[in-house]
Formats: C-alpha cells, structure tokens, sequence
C-alpha cells in the first residue's frame, strides 16, 4: 500500500486491557512511521459494557432507551482517553473525540440510531495539525442533541462512515481473529483464512451466520467504495480484504460456508392458493414489528399451499400469534413452530457462472442422509434449512465438498 | 421552606452502589411530590474516579489533561443515566445532562477549569417539560470545545452554578456527615452539628481545615446569594445552612475550631528589613507557581528580621529551593523549614464585636503548654501555627474553652 490515510478501528478485546491498549498504540506509532495518517476508532473495553448493564439491572427495572445511550457511551470514552495517553508515551500526538466532537449526527432512534450525516471538521483539523484523532465507534449525537449508540457492530460503522467521509485508503478492522475464515473454524477445523472476499460475498456471510463483520457496516462500506481489511489485533498479521469484486478475476465458485442456529421456523398450513393470502399474512407480522428471514411457499394440490418462513427464536412465539390471529380470515388450518432447525449457506460470487453449485450441494446434503425443509437462494448464495443437530455435520461435508479444507496439519 | 426550585447535589458516596442510587431516587421522588421542582447534580460513583486513574497509571506515564478529562468524565455519565433509570422505576420523569449539554462553558485550563458562563437552556427545557434534569457535575465543555473538568470540589461547583444561574431557592449538597460541625468530630468527640453558618465563617473554615467544602463552592454561593444545606444522604435529615449573615442577629462569638496539618513552615532568616526584600521574595515564589498561605513577617533587632510563611507539604521543597536562590542576592542569612507543623483556628461571625476572643485564645494554647510559631488573623478568625503532634489536643482545649462542646452523651 502506497502512504495514505488509514482509518483503524480497534474492538473491545483490542483494548481489553492496559496491556492491549499499550500494544494498540506502539502499532498506531508503527504505522506512523510507515508515513501513513492515521485515524483510530475505538470500542469499550472488554466487557466493560456487561458491567454497566448488571448495574442498571440491579438499579432499575426499566432502562429508557436515551438513559441506557448514556450510559453505554461512558465505555468508549474510557478506552479512547487511555489510548490517547498510550499514544502520548509513545511520542504520538492525539486527540481523543466522542461521537458528538467527530461529528457523527444521527436520527433518534436510541439503542440503534442511524447515521444521517458525517461532519468529521474537527478529525480533518486534528489530521492537519498532524495529530491522530482517536474516535469514540458506536456513538452519535442525534439530531435532537442527544447522546445515540449506532446498535449492534456500532463502532465498525462509525469506523466506516469515517473512512468514507475522509476518504480513507482503507478501513482497518482488528478484532480478535485473524481475519474471515471458509467457514467457522470452531466448526470446520480444515477452515482456512480467506485473503480477499468480495463485498457481496462478505454481506452474504455476514447476513447468514458470518460472524466476523456485521451486514450493515459491510453495506456502508460497499456503498461508499471503502476497501475493509479485517486482521487480528493479537498477531498484526495481514488478514482478510473485503473490496469490490474485481470482473478480470477469475472468483472461487464458493468461498465459505456458514451456518446459523439462532431462528425457528413457522409454517402455515392449508392456505388457499389466492391473491392477497400471503399479502395479509405478512403485512400482520410486519405490523407486530416481526422480522423475516427466509420465506418459502410452494404451489400446493387442491389449491392449497404451505407457507414457511423463519424468524429469530426471540421472536418465534410473536410470529405464532400473528398468524393464528389471521388464520381463519384467511382460511388457512394450522400453524405449526419448529425451533430445532438450522441453516447452512454456500457463498461464492463464482456461483453466477457455474450451474453446478446447487446440484453438488443437494448431493452433500443427501449423501449423508440430510434431509433439506426449505431452500432459498440468491445470485452467489444458496441456504438450505435443515435440523439443528445436523448442522455441523453438514456445514463440515460441504466445506470439503466444495473443496475449501486446508491442505496440510 | 414553600415550594420552590431545589437543586440536589450528590456525591461520590451519595450515589455509590445500586442501592444508594435508588435511594437518591427516593428521595428525588419524595421531593418532588412536596411540590418542588428539582435539579439533580451527579458525582461519579464511590471509587470509580480512583480505577480508573489506576487504569491510566497502567497504560501510561503521561497524563495529557485533555485526555484525563476525557477519562475522568465518563464516572458522571454512569452516575446520571443510573440515576434517571432509578428515577424512571420511581415513576419521575427525567433526562440526564452531561456538562456540555447542561450549558456549562469553561476556560480551556484542562483539570482544573474555571467556569466562564452557564447556559442551561436544555434544563429549563428539561423543567419546564416537567422533567427533573440530572446534570453530570464535576464538568463542562471550554471555549474549544473540548471536555474539561473544575478540579476538586467541582462538583458542588456545578450544582451551585447552576443554582445561580436557575435562580433556585436552595443548593442542597448531601454528602455522607450530617452537616458541618463545631470541629471534626473524629478530633473532638464533644463536636456539635452547626444548624446554621454564614458564608464568611464557611469560607474561613473551609480555609483552614475544614473538610465538607471547598472555598470554592462557597465563594460562588456567596457571591450569587444561593443558600446551601449541606446534609446527609444517609440519614436525609436536616443538616447545616450557610447563608449571608442577618445582621439582626446575635452572632456566636466562635461558631467553630478548625484544623490543618497539611502544610510546612519555611522560614527565611536574617532579612535585612528594607523596601523590595519581600516583594522579591514572593515574586520568586509566585514565578514558580508556589501557593503561600499565612506569611509572617516582624521587625528584629539590628535592622534583620525573619518572613515565615506556610505552604502545601507538597511544595515545601520548591518553596527552598526559590528562598535559596534569592538568599543571597536579598542579602538573608539561612532558609529553614518545618513539615511537622498544624494550624489550629477559631472561626466566629460574634468575634467582630468581641475584643476576648484573641487573648483567650493564646491563655488556653499557653495552659496545656502549647508554643504558638505563627500568629494569623482577619476580623472574623484567628489562626495559630502550632507543632503538630500538639494540633489535636489544642482544637479540644480551644472547643471547650469557647464553650462548643456538647452537653450531654
């Protein structure tokens, strides 16, 4: 990589400790001294944020959404003082910012705000006073001047919006694996590390049990043209690539499998095959603020259909209720729950030019007596639902199926 | 007191644990429903403020100011959002504030920031809206944006700030003693609680020993005309006023003995006693960022005298060091200094009208054998430098003597 502007971001167990917090400066200093900007963003120590919420739990038992944004914000401002300091002794000159200073502006969604502008003025400032600006991730400050947290996997979206709004030459994910693995290595022992995955490919994986990098940051990055480079914050050893698929290259036909054990499955049964059944059904789960996932319904006989569609297991007794409480208007016979299932997934952005992927996959599946309940499918992934208990077994014949074991010990 | 606006500041201890949280709530709620209106002030939790400089010492050897405001800040932002969830569960609406969103402007002199303006629109938003506004103490945000802190105390700084600039009808400080004694009571069993202080004796005795306030605080109340109650939030009963002094009535002639054994002596000896010695002394002094408190000077014999002042054990050093390098040129003989030295001091609005007071103070000193090494007054208190292992005995002879001690068990 040519000298640039890089875009760090460090996660809680990067900065679990004093000791971390020191190793995350001598290599923010290391990369200084390549002759790269640097910005840092970084999370709440450890599990510092588990802290704080076993004390609101033995204060209260209500948590408003804007108190517990309060709340949880104190663990970054924690971690980015500290970095700062480290930094100083390191001869680094920085500046820590909170999400409000770095001008992170949000909508008032508390506990899983939006972003709505970036208006890094004071990181631009800092960067040309040649300082590092060390950046609070997971907090904003909404639009009605109030403290937000971005949800789920906030600080690599603020790492992101970042890097996008500076123009970063690359946005830099440590965490505390070596990068993103062919499948989940606790798993698929033979799992090898990837060196570069496609963006598709990565909002695949990460959509359907990838576990390294959330759906939205990856998005965020895509749509903005923001090179990520996810690497381990233990070894410092150049991890894995999510960049725009490059069409010169020829893609691996499947890149990873990855499984997912957290939804159930409703099914609705003896619907009558006419417009407007599958429109009110779902219309009365998305009023209950439902969230689907895979949805399959198949032509039945005697016009009549099964719908299926899974939920997250939170979620599944919700679900139920939405449909009985159509079922008759719709004059369906039954509902039936199943929270023993699984998914597996094959993702590869290869797939698109190679018809083969879904018949080797059903063949896995079968020849280890697998049974598939339902089948959804995209351009570069195919998901099969089957029982929970048969998950690994299946995620394991396929990763070898496709090819994707490390070759060696 | 009819109803009115109360701002109730808590401090460290006040709000240290879960369920010293919940019984601030408590309180807020029972305060609430006697009709006021209340403003709640925050310090952070109990030791929190002590990890985490524990946590900066393990990270770094440097402490940019700026970052330990940054780091320092977090400990209200825990306290306030704890404090509105408990407040939540009470059935009282609320919204925490942190320093900057408060309105809280300061300079930019990190750690020890002095306030320059408060604009605490949000709060009378907050009040108006029939919220009870909880304001993180301790901070605010300077002229640059940056987060700042008010050094020690700052927290009763803040709550009495913002009493003045709500015009509220009274600055509770709540605080783990039931108010401000006669003494310390852990030095004079037989100390009483003072129902009732002005703001001169306050200020003397929060100048010369006293523990329950800062100087600060005090002078800003006095100076903005905020009554403070300072009580207990453990036994929430009626503590100690300190209000300006009603010239209608009958004044104690000592309301209270302090003491401070926190200071050394230095003496520079063999002045010649002419025009510009001392002021090149002090200036010496005050070049080196060396806090003087009593200065002492008489004129000798044969033209020489002796200047003796006390300052911060800490300093003592540094304070020699600036009388040796001007020794010589000023043409004195030797520097010495004393670190095991206390100050005992008398404090009472009567001794204005009552010429005793001195002399009866010197006879009780003289009849338990106690030299007295310094003599300081102003119209409202006297001070004497004793040696310090007779310190204790001198504020019980001097407590006793001017008829402050408790009658009864």
């Amino acid at each position: 990589m040519t000298v640039g502007l890089v875009v760090q971001k460090f996660g809680g167990t990067s900065v679990g400790d004093a000791e971390r917090i020191r190793a995350v400066a001598d290599h923010v200093a290391r990369t200084r001294r390549q002759g790269h900007d640097v910005v840092v963003v970084v999370s709440a120590m450890g599990k510092f944020t588990d802290e704080l919420l076993r004390l609101a739990d033995e204060v209260s038992p209500t948590r408003p959404p804007r108190e517990l944004d309060m709340l949880l914000t104190a663990g970054e401002r924690i971690s980015m003082a500290l970095v700062c300091m480290a930094l100083t002794a390191n001869g680094v000159e920085s500046a820590s910012f909170t999400g409000s200073q770095a001008g992170i502006i949000t909508d008032t969604d508390h506990t899983r705000a939006k972003i709505l502008e970036m208006r890094p003025d004071r990181i631009r400032e800092a960067l040309a006073a040649g300082q590092v600006p060390v950046v609070a991730g997971f907090q904003g400050v909404s639009t009605a001047k109030d403290i937000t947290t971005l949800g789920r996997g906030g600080s690599d979206v603020t790492a992101v919006a970042l890097a996008a709004a500076l123009n970063a030459d690359v946005c830099e994910i440590y965490t505390d694996v070596t990068g993103v693995f062919s499948a989940d290595p606790r798993v698929v022992p033979k799992a090898q590390r990837l060196a570069k995955v496609s963006f598709d490919e990565m909002m695949e994986m990460a959509a359907t049990g990838g576990r390294v990098l959330m759906l939205r940051s990856v998005e965020y990055a895509q749509r903005h043209g923001v090179p990520l480079h996810v690497r381990s914050s233990f070894t410092w050893e150049p991890g894995t690539w999510i960049v725009e698929e490059d069409p010169t290259m020829e893609q691996a036909v499947v890149s990873a499998v990855t499984d997912d054990t957290s939804e159930a499955k409703v099914t609705i049964g003896g619907v009558p095959d006419r417009p407007g059944v599958a429109a009110r059904l779902f219309g009365e789960l998305a009023n209950r603020g439902i969230n689907l996932d895979m949805i399959v319904q198949n032509t039945g006989e005697n016009g009549l259909t099964d719908i299926s569609f899974t939920v997250a297991v939170l979620d599944v007794d919700a679900a139920r209720d939405a449909c009985e409480a159509v079922r008759s208007e719709v004059g369906a016979t039954k509902v039936t729950t199943d929270i023993n299932i699984g998914r597996v997934t094959v993702v590869g952005a290869g797939m698109k030019s190679n018809p083969g992927v879904t018949a080797l996959m059903f063949e896995t599946l079968s020849s280890i007596g697998v049974n598939i309940q339902m089948i959804s499918t995209s351009s570069i992934r195919i998901s099969c639902v089957v029982a929970a208990d048969r998950v690994e077994e299946s995620v394991r014949a396929l990763h070898s199926a496709f090819g994707l074991d490390r070759v060696g010990p």
